[in-house]
Formats: structure tokens, sequence, C-alpha cells
């Protein structure tokens, strides 16, 4: 295993919700993967709400989709998973990079918060336009965000890929090999060497002749 | 990570169930690990059909134990596998390296078939005493086998160990540093520099600083 060279040459689709707090350390994984080492990823969405739902028992053959449900129906998680993986589909038409800012900014704002501040409501769509400030050309953000069946069909084959994956937590990574797992990690990891070094461990438990298929700690 | 020396000195605890097909391939590697690196491990068991029972909702507390029931009580997997267990007790008396060849025998026995051919009912105790035979000292394992008191309050040990830990799974490996996981892989390993390089790459996910807890295959 050399710790030099990236693996994964090609474009890796990375599966994430912003739900999910180890989806966001491993968003920011990529992100320095992206800009540090030259790896190339997509930024797709998997609806953890859709894939839990009680009226979807086979994850790969989903009868309930979180793109068929009305804005603001359901529960917090619902409805705010919902009108963010909405604006994060409206990011993706102004370019990877501000589509990678509005992501990470966006995950920050719900994940990265001092210890008994509240997570903010994605309900709302306060905050996503004032990230999209601070990120996009926020008024082609308000036009691409004002599509709604535009966006909820980009959204659905995000959901429709992820699902015939077997995808069933975030953040997922489909190597362009053809190996695709869950990899979830406590600790956020920024500094490019040790970024290296922990997606080159991930690709090699992937790779390895044995076939790893679960390494899960006991709890 | 050095591909030379092996990880983790001092005594590792590995959790298994002889239903397992998993179990028998981590046990293969532990005992290459055991015979060709100098590692030791200690054989301990993890029931399955308790870990999964209705009854127990919260597996570190379980209400239902396996060696609190009746000798062929329950279906297959049940009355087998506390058979399976109380043999292999009797073998833990007579040594390790007794109780590694009969460990290994039932695991083969049981998981290393050719195609079609039907597992063995381990209800019985005609498999367990032929095993003991080609294994062990068999007018001893007569004996030890027919202290059922004993046998229990062994096993008893270590599911309550294995709760206490959270297994969920088999194998599940306790280093030594106290890190604990599921290590499921679909091949068999037996090559003693691939073993190596398997059980270094095991014990670097759970040794590095991001604090991976899972990576698992979507499928």
């Amino acid at each position: 295993m050399s710790a030099s060279l990236p693996s994964q040459a090609g474009v890796i689709d990375v599966y994430f919700d912003f739900l999910c707090p180890y989806a966001w350390r491993g968003l920011e994984l990529a992100d320095v993967l992206r800009r540090e080492h030259g790896l190339k990823f997509r930024l797709r969405h998997f609806s953890l709400v859709q894939g839990n739902h009680k009226e979807n028992p086979d994850r790969k053959y989903p009868t309930w989709w979180l793109d068929h449900q009305v804005a603001g129906a359901g529960g917090d998680a619902q409805a705010g998973s919902l009108n963010a993986f909405l604006a994060g589909q409206a990011a993706l038409r102004q370019g990877e990079d501000a589509a990678w800012a509005f992501t990470l900014a966006l995950f920050r704002a719900v994940h990265q918060r001092a210890a008994g501040e509240s997570a903010p409501n994605l309900k709302n769509d306060g905050l996503l336009r004032s990230l999209a400030e601070q990120t996009l050309d926020v008024e082609q953000f308000d036009r691409d965000f004002a599509d709604d069946a535009g966006l909820r069909a980009s959204l659905h084959e995000d959901l429709q890929a992820s699902a015939s994956l077997g995808v069933f937590g975030t953040p997922t990574f489909h190597l362009t090999d053809g190996n695709i797992a869950y990899f979830r990690f406590a600790n956020l990891v920024t500094e490019p060497g040790a970024v290296l070094a922990l997606w080159n461990l991930y690709t090699a438990v992937l790779t390895d002749g044995a076939r790893i298929e679960t390494i899960k700690r006991a709890k």
C-alpha cells in the first residue's frame, strides 16, 4: 500500500444525506482528496428517511420515495432532508466547485456546531438561501430552486441509483472498480497526509483478496 | 504499517459460533496467526441464536440465555449450537492445542463441505464424539462432556462477557488494546503472508486515528 499515490482514479460517486454527521466527515475527507490529491468525486444523494421507511422493506425496490412527497410533509427529518436535497440539486447546476462549496457549507451548518447549539431546521429556506448567498450565484440559485419538478427529477435519479446499489447508510463511496461500501468514522480528518492514509486504508480493505465484507465495532 | 511484524501482542479473545461460516474463516485465520506468527488467542463462544433472540431486545442485557435452555429444545440452530458449544468447552479442558484442533475440526465439518453436501446436525453427539476421537483424548472428553453443569457454567462466562462487550456477530476479535470489532470476509485465507497482511489491515482499521466504526459493503 503506497502512502504517496491516491487509489482509485476515475470518478467516485459519494452518496450522502445532509442529516448524517458521518456523511459530513466523509464529505470533508473527499473534499481534501479532491483539492489536494486529484481524486474526482460526484456528489449524489441518498435519503436515510427513505432507506429506513417502513413502507420500503426491500431497500433495493422502494415504493415510498422522498422525491414524491409534498414539501413540508412528514417530520423535520423528512421535510428538512427533502428541502436540503433540492437545494443541493440546485447548487449542482452551478458546477462542481460551487456545488462542493454549497454542500460543505450546508453540512457544516448542520453538524459543526458548538456544544449545546441546536441544529438548524432545514425545512426553512432561510438558512439554505443564506448559504447560497455565501457560496453561489444567488440569483441563479433562486431561479433553479424554483424549478421544483426539475430538481425532484434529478434527486430521483440519485435515489434510484443508490437503491439499485443497495446503499443503506452515508457516506457510501462507489469506487470506479465497482467496490462500494459504507464508511463511518468518528473523528474529522482534514490534514492532507492523514486524509490520504485513511483513504488508502479504506480502499485497501475493499480491494483485499479476502473480500472483506464488514468491519464493525462492537459497542 | 509493517508487513513483517504482527500487530497486537498479548492474548486476543476471538468470539465465534460454530453456526457461522465467517467465524470458520476467522478461526482459520487466527490459527495461522497463532502457529506461524506467534499471536495468542483465547477461544470464546458467542451465540447468534441468543444474540438475535426476540426476548433479547438489548444485546448487552440478555434475559434469554442459551446455556439456560434444555438440551435438544428449540430448532436445530438452538439445540445444535448449544451442543457444539458444550463439546467445545469440554475440549478446552484438554489445553490450547487440543482445543484448537477440535474447534477447527468441528468448523470444517460444518462449513468446509462439497457443493450439495448437507450440513451435519450438531444436535446429534455422533459427529462431536467422532471429532473428539480424532483430536482429543476421547476418554477424557467423554468424562468432561458428561459434566453438563460445569460446561454450562463455562459457556455462561463467555456469553456474559460477549454480551457485556456488545458482540453482535462472529468472528469478533477483542484486541489487547481494547479495540473490538466484527470481521467478516468471504474468502478463506491460509497462506501465512496473506494472513498476516489481512490481519495487519484489520488492526490498522481499528487503530486509525479517524476512529473507523464501520466499513460495510452495500449489496
